[in-house]
């Protein structure tokens, strides 16, 4: 996998290089967790709900990481502790996940509550920007 | 893969859904040739610049169209030509794609032309209507 960090990208088409950071079934889930729910931790990541198994999970936060997306930090009350963050270019991606949630929402059948839909289809900007806000109360 | 298909998701989740469905490195890219450049055609598809491979490029064709994304046709012309289209479903990924090109264009080294970029981030909605609008009039 490092390896084929270094190589040449496909293209330089912005949706090609995107998909060759984070084209996969898993890694956007780990952001969806960071950005979405309280998961922060290897643990938490694991217990998700998708049966992520430890070796991709693993892959998933160190790509993640070496894309600048993520990062990490010993919890200062327990230093065996590790604990996960979006950065800004990863709490960028919350427009893209918030197009994913309304066209699955609207074309498949899925758990998403219709009120929480109804709310991130009518104010999308709105519901971004305070996302965004409780990531930056707990940046630091 | 036909048998994928029928197994349980993994979660309820919508965007675990559409991973489910396009969580790759490949079907996006086929979608955005429907979407924003002339190529209908497998041959087209397989030149795209990317590199897909022919075994690749059929499997998630096939997909595509097993979850309503993408349909065939016969060029009326040439019964031996198909081409290929976007569902109205496929034509809602417009916004992830939009957004997915805004933070690529953003945060990586990409080819895109920053004047599009500009457009494309300073109306989104226009944008995507007007890709819409194009799509509309070729349909049929």
């Amino acid at each position: 996998m490092k390896k084929e960090e270094k190589t040449e990208r496909r293209s330089g088409c912005p949706i090609n290089v995107a998909l060759e950071i984070f084209g996969d079934r898993w890694s956007l889930l780990i952001v969806r967790d960071l950005m979405f729910t309280d998961r922060r931790t290897y643990k938490e990541f694991l217990d998700a709900g998708e049966g992520i198994a430890t070796n991709i999970l693993t892959d998933r936060l160190q790509r993640l990481e070496t894309h600048g997306i993520i990062a990490w930090e010993r919890d200062p009350a327990d230093g065996r502790k590790i604990t996960y963050r979006l950065t800004a270019k990863g709490m960028d991606l919350a427009p893209v996940l918030v197009e994913m949630v309304l066209w699955g929402a609207r074309h498949e059948e899925t758990a998403a509550p219709p009120a929480l839909i109804r709310k991130m289809s009518k104010n999308r900007k709105r519901f971004i920007s305070e996302v965004r806000k409780r990531w930056a109360q707990t940046k630091d």
